[in-house]
């Protein structure tokens, strides 16, 4: 398999795809919980070694996974109920909860691009205060406490010319919040867990990783500032589904040995590098499911001024 | 093979994959030119007969397909070049050239799905004259001839809850156009012929094909009128990228009778339905070619006039 | 006054132009009643007779005006009270509320120019069933009753070629619906009601009336249908803007009598034509109102069912 | 008059509104001269002391306006030879043209309103080289020389809760270009200007200019490198037609004295604040002199190479 690259931007699938014995290896901690009213099933990924992030492939820090079958349904609430669950989730990864703070959330992908367009979408409806804030006070909100939030969409290198991270660090730089949070399309092994799937690190956004290939780092150790990420997977990477379907062929195909096989060659396939595969109602589940993560930021957000 | 559907909507993938003793039957003749100086393959597919037409699994009718793989790439001019081979195309495609007529130009698929949005963003380029002309006449154009050209952006059925056919069918017998043009994103086969293929036929639109899968008829005989089908192939079908990859896999492993292999069970992936596969450019690519569709269109019912 | 064209689509601020007098006239019955908890005023105009029609320069009919000033301000519920108030008042007005029916929605106006897209918007969140129904039956949403939602948005006439009315007619005729509601943004006279009103009305979109002028009846007589009209206005034509700024000027200069002052000279102001005047924030109000009418739209329809 | 406030973005404007006397005040410089082929005029405002500035409401600096009545007109080369005008006048404020630089171009406003959608609908067609020639060299282009082309759509305050200020100046601190070209729709005080003129000039974006009324300012004192900026005025301020209609009123008015009238009171509107006109057809004409404004900095930026 070392000669196929599976393509995962989820701790919980880098998790399965390891052994048994590489799964129980020191430094990596799994927590797990179903919320049953919801039907969320969470799971808590914390990476705590530099040796399990080796092993792991994913920095040192904490991945939470909600699994929510709902969200790919309809819904004339987007899913309040998952929002609240992300909102809870979210808090616990943000920091210094005690006081007021000035948080920019940054959406990444195109907005062009409907299975890209996550993070624009998202941003769309989230509640900005910041400049009414610092224009008013917080007299305008009349309550006592108040974040600051702002929000920016950078664009992708090819319509800007400039990396993501380039343009997000001039910001912080110039505005100075106290936290990041990123929201990212992410791109998924299993088609299983597309479009239900929501994965909050604090370990920010790593090189190589979301739909778009965002190459930059966005983490704290380049920015600065602690950076939260929210993700959703939304296409698979056609190399993926490949090779998924070959492991499936060979398995039934009782006579091969699946893995000697795969290994005696080196599968390649230039023409699949740059595409994805995607559901044909994409448009709508984008649509929906970040109204579902604007809506958790919001309330998170909120929560923490109570 | 039979097991498995391999989907095309280019009839020369269609002709590609019968054996060399079906493509000489009777019933179909292929015509092929270079145009050397637009780097331009065209090749005409003529299917005469019913039995044809089975064999093919297309109905009796012209189908032309440009090959033009400078498409794929940016150019300052929208490929110019390009438009023009298809204005010709379609100027023999289209009936009754001698006068001046009604067309319908009809942008089929869903703007919000950027695979799917050849039609309607080709439609935004068009020169719309119906009204003009039929306010103040063709005086307001400063000519002897003028064709009336209206277009129609109908939408998908997700978002309207009516057919595609059944919203066509009603501005056709209330509006009464000559001729209809339907533009749509096409599923190829290949990878290799992604975003860089031009259809043109006078079957209309079948039944099942497009991106977004319309299941109703656009032809002359549910609608009356001729009508003239541009497509452009912008995405894969997940099941056939598979299939691909299965046979090129299958072929490297010389001990294993591939053909044998796949007919002895029924592969069957029902998680990849309603999954497609495009590009990561796929926004600049559809924006640039729906321009040279859009301009071909625009010089063809122009060239009629002159 | 004469001279100059005051225009509003609203039937309130017809009824507020004419003379005490003429508002008196047999043939127009009011109503008014104002929702403490909600904070809307609703008054229903009734013009029962052809001369009152006359007097009043609209059709006979009932007119529901709805002043909901909270409407201009952000809400993280979009306004659900509003929703509610207008879906009661869209009962009213629904023919045969007894069984299940099939509905049309149209959203007029020009997706592309903000204060003209409130059609347009609005019928991207209405819940579209007409397609499920007729495929899997009433079953698919486990309930006995259903009606079939549809939605159409036809576009303008400099994009499409054609009239508003002949898409409309040809997909009524196609699709025979047994109502149709149609959804357009408004010109108000005065800038107090801007986007903090919704008119209601059974008699359907007059020639003339709407942003982008759109010239054709869509009425029960030209459509053979029902056809229930929803409008906002965003709107205020630069002409009327001018006309009162007059006013109050010679209102404020004591010395002068302002009608006689006007009386005397044509006004003529040929380069306000075509301009309107709206606000900076029309991009986030018509998101918004948008929302309020859909969801309004929504609430109707499946009250009808309770 | 100085009860009023007259508001206009276009030098050429405010020297009109300066009497005679003050206009050959010492430190202005006009030149004027019409190319015939385009139908062009160029007017250039030098301002060259600091007293002049204060005399025209202006910053020290040169204004070109170019006036092509054509650009309200559709064309299907997008009137090319006016974007070649642009180029050439552009050409002459960049600062030192001998050697390639590093290029940020700036696209102000708001997507979301039609009229205020110049500047990010003009970044979409720019030619991107930055992320190019910083990977592969110039090589990737054949050429010796090769400008670095880089663009941001900022977005506006009321969505990111960040002044477009801020933004820009971390990402040219981050990026470090030679030279901005920050582009934006601007407000006329005369609907004959409206969409027909384009302003060039080397001073920056001043302070509340602009249809969105982007408060803080992009100049060369703030950010630190040269700011040249194009706009053209898209939208006419409700306040000032208003004053113009008075003005053409009392002046028809022969018994009055106007400036005298309006000098009497305080003429204030306060329901007309944040209010614009603009016209009916502004998603076509912005669609198509975004592009005509495109056009022009491809050219100009191609040209300093050859």
């Amino acid at each position: 398999m070392t000669n196929f690259q599976v393509r995962t931007d989820l701790a919980l699938e880098a998790r399965e795809s390891i052994s048994e014995a590489e799964s129980e290896l020191r430094g990596v901690r799994v927590e797990e919980y179903y919320k049953e009213e919801e039907d969320v099933r969470v799971t808590k990924v914390m990476i705590d070694t530099k040796n399990a992030a080796k092993a792991m492939g994913k920095p040192v820090g904490i991945y939470v996974t909600m699994e929510a079958p709902a969200m790919v349904e309809p819904d004339e609430d987007y899913h309040r109920e998952i929002s609240e669950c992300l909102a809870e989730e979210l808090l616990n990864l943000l920091p210094g909860t005690e006081k007021e703070q000035s948080v920019l959330v940054v959406g990444l992908g195109n907005r062009e691009v409907t299975a890209d367009s996550l993070g624009p979408q998202a941003v769309d409806n989230l509640f900005i205060t910041r400049h009414i804030v610092r224009e008013y006070g917080k007299a305008a909100y009349n309550c006592e406490k108040m974040n600051l939030v702002s929000a920016l969409e950078p664009g992708v290198m090819a319509r800007t010319g400039m990396e993501t991270a380039e343009i997000v660090k001039g910001v912080v730089q110039e505005t100075s919040p106290d936290v990041l949070i990123v929201i990212d399309a992410l791109a998924a092994r299993s088609t299983r867990r597309l479009n239900r799937t929501i994965q909050i690190t604090n370990t920010g956004i790593q090189p190589g990783s979301g739909v778009g290939n965002h190459r930059n780092a966005l983490t704290e150790e380049s920015l600065g500032v602690p950076v939260i990420a929210i993700g959703i997977p939304t296409v698979v990477d056609a190399a993926t589904i490949v090779l998924d379907a070959l492991e499936k062929f060979l398995d039934e195909e009782k006579e091969l040995d699946a893995v000697k096989l795969i290994g005696k060659q080196q599968l390649n396939f230039p023409e699949l590098n740059n595409m994805y595969m995607t559901g044909k109602d994409i448009d709508a589940v984008v649509k929906r499911v970040s109204y579902t993560v604007s809506e958790g930021i919001n309330m998170a957000l909120e929560m923490r001024m109570d």
